[in-house]
């Protein structure tokens, strides 16, 4: 039986230290306060947005939404968030439909209230391992890693897929923790015999229930960053749980797993945001 | 007997196409030009200056040496560089003794002019696979894989080093061409297990003759970054190339490798950054 590494308790950890965070902000006259953008009504994003605000709540940071009904006022909206000194991190959910307003509203994003990684100058810090804030997800893996306190140093990590919201930052912030990182994606050839030969494995590839017991190994410990939905239209990773689940020694699941604590994250970079203003 | 992949037919491949492309230039008007900017007399440096000024006088690129006596002027003269219109590439040779005014240096120089990647626009666009100028010697790297035609997609890369100048870069844009990157350093385990099971190595980890006959495999192809001095004095690779050489398929020589495509690259990113002038 694998020990599975569920989100909540991590979520709950950093909430805890991020409410005594918040109160002092407060104290100091500063509410920790983060502007969500979104566009149209996906359900996928209004579902993350209530998550997020929920959480927001919970600590005691201040949402300020703006919804817009089409891309046209995106980037008038950006300036709005950046020129406000009362917003200290935005979050706007992608992707949007249009990839050019998309690309236009990363270049201007003020890089200091870039709490999702969504900037050149953001990502470039991740890259060459300064400090910054990385994408929550990536990120979220990074924090639910440490909770369990799986050690990273030296450790052989199998990273799948290299999209710039998972795959490619997180194995910059693994390599910072000195492991040694494989990435693998599509077209990566004997995918099953370089997973099972790392001692971690970070899927987040997309491809529903794809790392089946052929990709585990015993002493594994298995990271599902994955969210799809399976043949029967129920919420699933990218890992084959029941297979893989009594191989390893331990496994996240989904849902309950990584994507329990990325909102916390995304609390946890608005706090340090708002920090700044105090140093 | 391995194939010896030599850098001067790869570096006279680039030139005499980028000696077509300076006289296309010149016949619109435009000299390309190089900005060499260098504080002190170090050896090293002077070395690497030389060969630039060889190499862009034969394609007929113009350079302007900017040679400083300390730190104290270098952020004036990017600033001069910046604003001359007739310098289209600049290149500071690193490292500066002082690392606040280098880190400085690399955020004022304009990104279009930054052809050996100093700059952070520049790093996010090489980790996001976006086009842009990549560091001289990891373009090199890929300079030198492609003309041999050693084909990347699905191959397993181990890449041994994790500098912002060679490991990193390369790592990203090995992966851009549907490599299996494994990302190597000083606290890999078993990192001769790791390169005898990887198709490529390419070794920047800066340790004379470190990569023995352990590391190799049949098959296999070996770039050797390093340029080191041997306890004899003798400049040598990162791999020793007597134990390595009757094992693999093809290997580079030091010197005469990788290190002997460089300046070409760099004057390609000359090239390339006028040609954006026409435009």
């Amino acid at each position: 039986m694998a020990e599975i590494l569920k989100g909540a308790p991590v979520a709950a950890a950093l909430t805890e230290k991020l409410i005594e965070q918040a109160d002092g902000l407060k104290a100091k006259g500063i509410t920790p306060t983060l502007a969500i953008l979104r566009v149209g009504e996906n359900p996928g994003d209004i579902s993350y947005e209530t998550g997020a605000v929920k959480r927001c709540e919970k600590i005691g940071i201040d949402v300020k939404k703006f919804i817009l009904p089409d891309v046209s006022k995106v980037l008038d909206t950006i300036e709005n968030i950046n020129a406000d000194k009362n917003i200290h991190g935005c979050l706007m959910l992608r992707p949007l439909a249009d990839k050019n307003i998309e690309k236009a509203a990363c270049e201007i994003l003020c890089p200091e209230k870039d709490v999702d990684c969504m900037t050149e100058k953001s990502l470039a810090k991740i890259f060459t391992g300064s400090p910054g804030f990385a994408p929550c997800t990536a990120q979220a893996c990074m924090e639910l890693l440490d909770f369990y306190g799986v050690e990273l140093e030296g450790k052989s990590v199998a990273v799948i897929g290299r999209s710039l919201v998972i795959g490619k930052p997180v194995s910059m912030l693994l390599q910072n923790k000195n492991a040694t990182v494989t990435m693998c994606h599509s077209r990566t050839k004997n995918l099953a015999e370089v997973c099972r030969n790392s001692e971690i494995i970070i899927a987040a590839i997309g491809k529903a229930n794809f790392i089946d017991k052929n990709f585990a190994a015993p002493g594994q410990i298995i990271i599902d960053v994955g969210i799809n939905l399976d043949s029967d239209g129920k919420l699933c990773g990218d890992v084959n749980f029941n297979e893989a689940e009594p191989i390893v020694k331990a496994i996240t699941p989904v849902p309950a797993g990584v994507g329990a604590v990325t909102t916390a994250v995304l609390a946890k970079h608005v706090i340090e945001a708002a920090l700044v203003m105090v140093k």
